[in-house]
């Protein structure tokens, strides 16, 4: 099953998306509800949906603006080095353990909306990911049960801007400037994409270049073994964003540094899930024209 | 203005504390709300309140078990080294810019409740720390203008898992631990405390044992200053808590190391705001009396 949630101007919906057309599942069944919670929480409801719902229903994809997925997830876990080539290119050893580090919400945005470029730096990186939503929370969850805590899978820019990212060890404040972590559009249930999300093609562009191209399979904590190594010290919820780190040819590690710029669109784009697109604007730009709103 | 958000058996309320005895201001002005959300949106209603309600409302502070005073709080954000005799202890150079790291809600406890010592180590430490609750929120907030954006003050016990705070570079692990994060239960506003909070005796105690003790004024970065540098990144909102980082003579730096056990109260403390206790229980008693309930 393909979703997607966002609104065609009378508020937010969730959509079931089949190829260019979407229906209303919002409409169609009201306990479904603004964002993908309804059916997180009723997995029978969620079955139910799968079937369809009656083609009256159904608008072009392309008119829908996408929203989070989650309105109000309680946390967003992010697995910091999970691809070996890029934890090479940035001059960190290769753990044993996953460097985790989490963002706030308003941190993130939805596909489509502006990745803000800050003023005080112009060292904005893109970071394509594969990111999962949780469905059944826990604590102490085991790798061989992990799957079945999936909801589903997205796609993350983690946007990251990398002079205060590194202006002490800890990366907080570089990966928490306000609105830039993109998430979306599309998220897909785990029984239409291969068992752990692994073997899709990973890749970021602007317009032809190719920034990233790597593949899930890469990946060396799974998704499986990152929900257990995360639910050892904390309970996850259902709601709760894990993104699984970036591959190899981030903007920082290229020489020269390939930054993102304002009139850029970044694409970020896994496999059998979709593209989550992301104009670049300066803050002072989107400043002035969300106070004109 | 001292407050104590918590509840007496009818649900959670907020009182304003003179001496031994407690408002309930909820009763008194259902506006309020049941936590501090309400004040926090309404200075108006903040100075109104401060005033008193009817005498017959009073009731023992003793009575009162301890909320979260913000029940939802956007985001957590903690900074890691702030007393330089505490950077020293462990090891790390004296930085120029906060180690800035986020704590999850499920991290989090009021005062009063069990700090979880997990199943997985004992190295469970303490921290206590100055902690404020921002009122006004916002971006790009200057430090001349930073404190009139705090909405009080409360005490910190930023329980930490040491071995799963160093597995990594980054610390979100044992820094986010189930219920070892404690807070209140008082919260004083700025007009009874100091400007910035400084001057203030700190310290933290298992019975007699006194474990940390220092000053506010050996802060290194200001209330006022934090609040500037977290909102060039970030935008604040309402409710958010910010912790100021913990001084010296914490367990994993003394010989040998001075791990809490099960069993024991920690109790943190801020000269004129309150002490914030916590009886360290073992996750497997936790766990188990919480099937229970």
């Amino acid at each position: 099953m393909k979703l997607i949630v966002g609104n065609t101007g009378e508020g937010n919906a969730v959509f079931l998306v089949e190829g260019e057309l979407a229906t209303n599942l919002t409409e169609a069944f009201p306990e479904v509800g603004s964002d993908l919670m309804g059916l997180i929480g009723s997995p029978s409801l969620a079955a139910q949906v799968a079937k369809g719902a009656p083609a009256k229903e159904k608008v072009p994809v392309s008119s829908i603006e996408p929203a989070l997925p989650v309105e109000q997830p309680s946390k967003i876990i992010c697995l910091g080095l999970n691809y070996v080539d890029h934890i090479k290119e940035g001059g960190y050893a290769v753990p044993d353990y996953p460097a985790l580090f989490m963002r706030s919400l308003n941190s993130m945005m939805p596909a489509g909306q502006p990745m803000v470029r800050p003023t005080c730096s112009e060292r904005l990186d893109y970071e394509v990911e594969l990111m999962l939503i949780v469905g059944k929370g826990g604590r102490h969850i085991k790798e061989e049960d992990a799957l079945s805590h999936v909801f589903g899978y997205t796609v993350f820019n983690d946007g990251s801007v990398r002079d205060y990212q590194r202006k002490t060890h800890q990366w907080t404040p570089g990966k928490n400037f306000d609105q830039t972590g993109a998430v979306g559009p599309f998220v897909v249930t785990p029984d239409d994409l291969p068992e752990g999300a692994v073997g899709l093609k990973i890749e970021s562009r602007v317009g032809d270049e190719i920034l990233q191209s790597a593949n899930t399979s890469d990946m060396m904590w799974s998704v499986a073994r990152t929900i257990a190594t995360i639910s050892e010290y904390t309970t996850l919820e259902a709601g709760d964003f894990i993104a699984m780190g970036t591959p190899p040819g981030v903007g920082h590690a290229k020489t020269p540094p390939r930054w993102l710029r304002p009139g850029e669109v970044v694409e970020a784009e896994v496999e059998g899930i979709g593209i989550c697109a992301s104009p670049i604007v300066d803050e002072a730009d989107f400043a002035s024209k969300a106070a004109a709103e």
